[in-house]
């Protein structure tokens, strides 16, 4: 298949911090074929590292899609500055998705998990 | 009724970010009950002004559960100072939550989005 899907998470040398992220994205790793995570900063797979490995099998299209939920100066400036540096220089396409967080389905589960909580509060 | 729970976000001086995390919190603060969003720095209401106004209303616990994927320096040190603080200045019980993306329900509704993020690009 020619086109991937790669998951971006901020990356961080915190490897708690990257752990929670691989626990986030393994479902859709799982579920999505050809779907990767790859980090913006300080944490490896790179986004360098995902596009090179796929490239080197024949991926053309990326769709990226940001493990974050609001989109601050990082999606804004320094990851479509970073997509475009890729696309150019490995002559592919780079698609950048909304972050996750504008999703309304993502309100709906932070409810469902502030109720879990409230539950795992009052019998604690 | 003298609990309370307040959904903290990072803050910004974005407005589009605050934006965000105030249509992530409306399906909660709609459905449960004595449920506000404050946010850690750079936007109002702060942490500070929504306990001022809860202890003005008699609220002496909040369960704090944090906006956040995963839990980095802010949450690891400078939100439990800030709620330590908070407590014994106004002599209530803080109680700090884990972030949202560490229950498995976050890595699940994930998987829906880029589901439905896919079939956009493929219409598109």
């Amino acid at each position: 298949m020619n086109s991937r899907i790669i998951l971006l998470a901020h990356g961080s040398s915190d490897k708690h911090w990257c752990d929670t992220f691989e626990k986030l994205a393994a479902p859709t790793l799982e579920a999505v074929a050809n779907s990767r995570i790859a980090y913006m900063e300080l944490a490896e797979p790179s986004l360098e590292t995902i596009v090179t490995e796929g490239v080197a099998e024949g991926a053309r299209d990326y769709v990226v899609v940001p493990l974050f939920l609001a989109a601050g100066r990082h999606l804004r400036k320094d990851v479509p500055a970073m997509l475009a540096d890729l696309g150019k220089r490995h002559g592919v396409e780079m698609q950048l998705a909304p972050p996750v967080g504008e999703n309304p389905l993502l309100g709906q589960v932070i409810k469902e998990v502030v109720t879990q909580q409230l539950e795992e509060t009052a019998d604690g």
